[in-house]
């Protein structure tokens, strides 16, 4: 089933105590696009670039078999740019800078032939045009939406809004606390869940992730992994690994959601093992059904 | 089998957001002890309290069969004190009074009945008391040590020595950091269990367990509770439930292993419901099962 993702493409400049990378290919959307990729051929993605985006670029997530008519490209404009620098923990970073450019006056416009899609990813963009990109689908039959801090804190009545029309809320715990106000993770996915979408994965870091379902809760193990080299995309990798793996999917279960969540956790242990999209555009599936596999047995208990 | 507890028992002075409890009977090895109680019925205790350590203490323990022969009672002495506070977010506590009292000269003596325990688990304190009570066992089948900050960071040669003769070694994950002086947890992992143990266990606290083994890692989710209303001896309460299992199984296999985690993690979560022992005091073997089998769906993919 068809793919259309929307969010950012980005150029980084990425510190962390193992090394740098300079103008990297990243964003939000890079990264689901990337990581979906290896689940499903049909994959469109809704996004802005200045003319300093490189046909290797394109090139790159057409090797991907990546639909990239959606994206805008925006003459003598110039692609969004974040700098970060992750701290020896790995769990705390520093935004050194952040140029908007292109991105400052985004205005998705979903093409023709997008309109139909069936699963729709909103990446982690102003909540205002999430629901603007939600306005031109036509009946999506599964809407999956990501966010950040910033959002929470600077839109939270637009995000609200938004919500409502989304089936799978991805957040991770600290925004969800934020978002809810309750420090309690299980506390904070009732409230969340109240707003509208009806599954909602809260995702740990290093401590994996939790799926809250209507039957109940599913708790994801993450991969102890003993190298971490960059952290950059590790979320929107996961959220294309888990769309990509419902996108599959005759009927999504309880089972698949579950299963889904492992191989968004997956393909973000991969992410982080390299700096920027390194790793996960060059991937096969048998190292990913490999990684899927160590996944279930970390948690495994024979009967 | 026979379980051999060493350890301290205490009475606390407990703060939390929810409200305090005072007086409360603690220590490493009532909690142990406690948590054990419901998986085998030949406890052993050694330990030492003072004269104010009344007979509704002891008859507490003796309601779950728990011997106390073991147990000094220095008269006109009184029973360790300790005092702390939790904050709002229950991971961080400040320890606002500690009182050694009869524990500051405390000499474990294992009686001659309780030399041929089977399991022994040495509770957190000193470690070179914990290698003065092996040197009284005869022939334990199995040996686990918990241990704390205070010790890794003012024995650190001590604990090391004891260790070498330790089978499972329980450590929080700040703790493994500190001893291995790693902050990857997979190569804390690989650093300490070279010191002796072969399996070793990292707690997360609310983000569950990693079990390591010879075999490969197996990662325990926490129950996702909506109240927490006190953590004290959550650790020492997985302890037991951890040994307890263990002590009723034939042969320690590695499927054993990771469900004797899921049993540590059950008996835990019961602990933090409410004040001190209370809620470990009084469970029954039902709601024990129920937790467990709720910790396994936490996890399950059905295949």
């Amino acid at each position: 089933m068809s793919i259309l993702i929307v969010g950012s493409l980005a150029f980084d400049d990425i510190e962390t105590p193992f090394g740098r990378s300079d103008n990297t290919l990243g964003g939000s959307s890079t990264y689901i696009a990337l990581s979906s990729s290896y689940f499903t051929d049909k994959i469109q993605m809704v996004g802005v670039v200045g003319s300093d985006f490189g046909n290797e670029h394109f090139e790159l997530l057409h090797s991907r078999n990546i639909d990239t008519k959606g994206i805008q490209v925006i003459d003598e404009g110039k692609t969004f740019r974040w700098a970060g620098r992750y701290h020896y923990d790995m769990n705390t970073r520093d935004t050194l800078d952040t140029q908007l450019n292109v991105f400052a006056d985004f205005d998705p416009v979903v093409p023709e032939q997008y309109r139909d899609a069936e699963f729709v990813c909103l990446g982690n963009i102003d909540p205002e045009l999430q629901l603007k990109v939600l306005d031109q689908i036509n009946k999506p039959k599964l809407v999956i939406l990501d966010t950040m801090n910033f959002w929470i804190e600077g839109k939270p009545e637009e995000l609200k809004k938004t919500l409502e029309r989304v089936d799978i809320f991805i957040i991770n715990d600290s925004e969800a606390r934020l978002f809810s106000g309750d420090p309690n993770l299980v506390k904070s996915a009732r409230i969340i869940r109240q707003m509208g979408p009806k599954t909602l994965i809260i995702k740990k870091g290093e401590h994996g992730a939790l799926l809250f379902t209507e039957t109940g809760i599913f708790s994801a193990p993450a991969y102890p992994l003993e190298s971490i080299y960059d952290p950059t995309g590790a979320g929107d990798t996961f959220a294309g690994g888990f769309i990509g793996h419902l996108s599959r999917c005759e009927t999504i279960t309880d089972t698949e959601l579950r299963r889904a969540v492992l191989y968004g956790s997956a393909m973000a242990s991969f992410c982080v093992e390299k700096f920027g999209t390194d790793k996960i555009a060059a991937l096969n599936l048998l190292e990913i059904e490999d990684r899927y596999h160590s996944f279930r047995e970390l948690s495994r208990i024979d009967e």
